[in-house]
């Protein structure tokens, strides 16, 4: 694959509760054939991206949550989106809740895997930073259990030979943490895809609720200078079971400019071309990692907690 | 002292190669009684304010470099600001080249100071990233030769007990890596204080000139928000020896927002409330570091080179 390519951010206005999965898989062929009409070569949905944002409900009944989860990608509701890739030769960034079943124990998590233009499974990742809180708690107005409902990712954070370069992925509020690109960075990265679901209220700090648009930007678009590497971000947006999730889609280049955004908060392409080779006017300068970091002086930030 | 007061950036504009240290000086005790008139506590000064941006400068004659640095502080050229200090009762950050003799050898450092409002010098810090390069580069339009005049800072990124809490430091090109803020937000850090000389023109890429100003907020911002911290940078400013150097000094709060920015490319007060107290909306929240880190996924950063 070559070097220089449209790429979209896809992003999904809401998905209700009693959505069915095939539904949200249609929503999003549709983007995936608008992006090929627009030569889009590589698309990045969002995180979770199958279903409504599951973790804003509180419940102790597993079959209800495990409801939530795929327990094999692709699946049947799913493969319409394998096929369309396949057959419009556009690859894909996804997000999904995933269970693992594994010597007579459940493992879930919450995951993103790309997907080439072959229709092929080339690359997983299980968010890390999970984000939100443990236990029920009845005095938010809606609820944040990713620490509840998933287990922190097992496989690190790894970098694939895919899209015409080195491609890393994160999910949601990874990209707050600046060690996630780091470490992505230092392996390479020079496209980072990500999906996230932000509420535009923040329980715990609702004095910040202007600031989400703002906070989501600079996160990765200093992110995405401080590694010379692009960033496609992709919201699922709008008024999800009376939850306002942030919009916001995004494609930042190497330099941190935001190249392209999306205008709403429903179903929107947003599209640009990206070439891979500009990560080398910050990686070779600026940012090269060899002349200039000092990591005899970082040791606190790899300390245990 | 208490956790809310008045804080400064006191941007310089140029120091020519003939400005005596005493001017310059003078010029930043003026811009000392216009914080303390204001209601300022503190004043953060540049990187190198005593003299002009020498590194842009190249020579190979000892006594020429070492009359750039200063071997004793404070020396007679500056207890001016010393005095102003302590008789305003307003502290200050301060960065000069500093010259140590040790065992008959010479060590060269890109130095900063805290000397709080008693006039004592309270903390101190040596730059660490060194930008630029090692050897006279006769195609460039002028040098930086930090790597060939600086040892690289020897201090780690240490946090002082000061102006209300805990404040650390770092010098111009340190704000650019995460790694910087990161370290010093781990020790507690909810004050930053920094200072740079930024050339508008960056030889190795000048298809970015235009984003200077873009990135020296960018990366501050970002930093501020994911540690919680205040910062405030200052700049040397305006048309120095006919290097256009970027201003663009400014107050961040621990939500990434620019409270107060300057103006122009002189000498210029930027001056806002502070309240230390307001880290606590980000650390104790979504940078509640010890909930969410996972530093068992970054010891890529930490790897030796």
């Amino acid at each position: 694959m070559k070097r220089e390519y449209m790429a979209a951010a896809a992003q999904l206005g809401p998905i209700e509760k009693d959505e069915p999965r095939s539904s949200a898989v249609s929503r999003m062929v549709s983007l995936l054939h608008e992006a090929k009409a627009h030569g889009g070569e590589v698309v990045v949905f969002p995180e979770l991206a199958l279903t409504t944002f599951f973790p804003r409900c509180y419940t102790e009944d597993e079959t209800e949550l495990d409801a939530w989860f795929e327990t094999q990608m692709p699946n049947a509701d799913v493969q319409p989106l394998f096929d369309a890739a396949a057959k419009l030769n556009v690859g894909f960034y996804l997000g999904y809740a995933e269970l693992v079943l594994q010597n007579g124990k459940k493992y879930r998590f919450n995951t993103s895997i790309i997907v080439d233009g072959s229709g092929g499974i080339v690359g997983k990742y299980r968010k890390i930073h999970l984000p939100g809180h443990f236990k029920n708690e009845p005095w938010r107005p809606f609820q944040h259990l990713e620490k509840c409902y998933f287990e922190p990712g097992d496989l690190g954070f790894p970098v694939f030979d895919a899209f015409g370069g080195k491609v890393g992925m994160c999910i949601c509020n990874d990209r707050r943490w600046p060690e996630t690109f780091r470490v992505m960075g230092l392996r390479g990265a020079e496209l980072v895809m990500l999906g996230y679901n932000t509420p535009r209220h923040y329980p715990l700090a609702p004095e910040h609720d202007h600031l989400q648009d703002f906070h989501n930007h600079l996160c990765m678009q200093a992110s995405a200078y401080a590694n010379g590497c692009w960033v496609i971000g992709t919201a699922k947006a709008g008024l999800e079971e009376n939850c306002d999730l942030i919009g916001g889609s995004c494609i930042i280049a190497p330099t941190g400019e935001i190249v392209a955004k999306a205008q709403g908060v429903g179903d929107e392409l947003v599209i640009a071309k990206i070439n891979l080779d500009r990560c080398r006017e910050l990686r070779e300068n600026v940012f090269n990692f060899s002349l200039h970091r000092q990591p005899n002086e970082y040791k606190d930030i790899c300390a245990p907690k």
